[in-house]
């Protein structure tokens, strides 16, 4: 099932998506409870929302082998030897919706660069799940397109404008349930042009590791979302460009790059 | 004027505590508009909750002088010389509202810290602020404590458990408004003994600096919190220890300490 937020006129509302064409409204939300209602939009007339806006906002860390190569190579730090998922947060602010321009600021160098990424989104209340029934608390997955700035990720020895500027966590376009997250392709291509393609399997560490991992200290609440990481090199963004994150079983994650006014 | 937030039966609702005894039931919140209801109950009648659950919870970095040079000393690294405020975030899964007790994982060691803070409540969208008019975005203020477990914080290199763990980031009690955030008084007790006063002037960063900072590139929105740092050497808490933040002009955020079960 996929599960998108929509909003058409001045109401905003859950919908399941059904064939990619279609938008069935739904009264309630998939994290409590819901009624399937009779009244369906094209997905065309609709204009879709960020699926969920998280309480807490986790991102993993480096998590796939060439990332974490060209990290150490590109920032000239040592590759990071991890034993277990890192964890960190991305914030509100930042997410922007399927469609929503990137806006690249003014004062961004030209190292602005995509990270295609699986989501987790967390479906219920949950504390110190094991690697075997972490899942069980996910709802579905969605796609997150984890902008970074690296110029100012060197430079300020923090992710706080370098991630986490206005503009710089496209996540939808909506949350696909009833998938293994752990053989997913993802296949990122900007103007079209195919950039760079891997699977999830490659991942260092899993969404049930990274899971039981925050969930041995921090209560999941429903709605939390799990960033999951990003494979190789991370291409440059430019004004103009279109990119496109698409992940098998998901759909594909769309957003124009623009200039900062 | 002084906003909480409280339940009283299955009803939560805001509130204005009238001379620390009384609420007044308000219809809306501070946020949005609000009107004021004919309801009045006494504050020991009601239980207080978290006065806002943060969109963002921002947190400012080292921010006092001794505590700079008390970190330096004890974590065995450089004093950090900062030019501008450090901006990261804390998780709101780790929310405790007055009254409910600091939870002190199994398995933390004894190094598990108070740090009494100022909290500013973001009341109004704002982005592009200076250090001048930075505060015209501000609610109000309230208090936190940033507990901290030491153990993890130089065990493992991120804040992600050290700081985020459940019940590690009590709030309250209310949200004081009308205050001049560069000169309230903090004082610091653990069972009625005082260990540590402050002023808020000796800030290396003031509220006005951070949020300027942070809306260079993100939008505030409002029921962001942004928590502005401790001073000196942080003393440990223990199971069965009742642990009071009182900053002048708001009031006293107390709870007690209690082992995980």
């Amino acid at each position: 099932m996929k599960w998108c937020r929509f909003q058409i006129g001045d109401t905003v509302s859950y919908g399941i998506v059904e064939d990619e064409v279609r938008v069935i409204a739904v009264s309630g939300t998939p994290f409590e409870t819901y009624t399937v209602t009779a009244t369906t939009y094209p997905l065309s007339a609709v204009k879709l929302l960020v699926p969920v806006i998280p309480p807490t906002f986790y991102a993993g860390g480096l998590n796939y082998p060439e990332h974490v190569q060209w990290w150490a190579q590109y920032s000239g730090t040592p590759p990071r030897v991890a034993t277990e998922p890192g964890i960190g947060y991305r914030t509100n602010n930042a997410l922007i919706a399927y469609d929503e321009p990137i806006i690249k600021p003014k004062d961004a160098s030209d190292e602005f660069q995509v990270e295609g990424e699986l989501v987790a989104v967390i479906g219920k209340k949950a504390r110190h799940l094991s690697a075997e029934n972490a899942l069980s608390c996910v709802l579905g997955y969605t796609i997150g397109n984890d902008v970074s700035q690296r110029t100012w990720q060197i430079q300020d020895g923090s992710l706080w404008r370098a991630k986490n500027s206005d503009a710089f966590k496209p996540m939808g376009p909506w949350i696909a349930t009833d998938l293994d997250p752990n053989n997913l392709e993802t296949t990122i291509r900007i103007n079209g042009q195919v950039q760079i393609r891997f699977n999830t399997r490659h991942m260092l560490f899993n969404a049930a590791s990274h899971i039981a991992k925050i969930s041995r200290y921090s209560t999941l609440h429903p709605g939390d979302v799990v960033w999951l990481g990003a494979e190789g090199a991370t291409p440059n963004m430019r004004p103009g460009d279109v990119v496109e994150i698409e992940i098998s079983g998901i759909g594909t994650l769309r957003n124009s790059v623009v200039a900062e006014a």
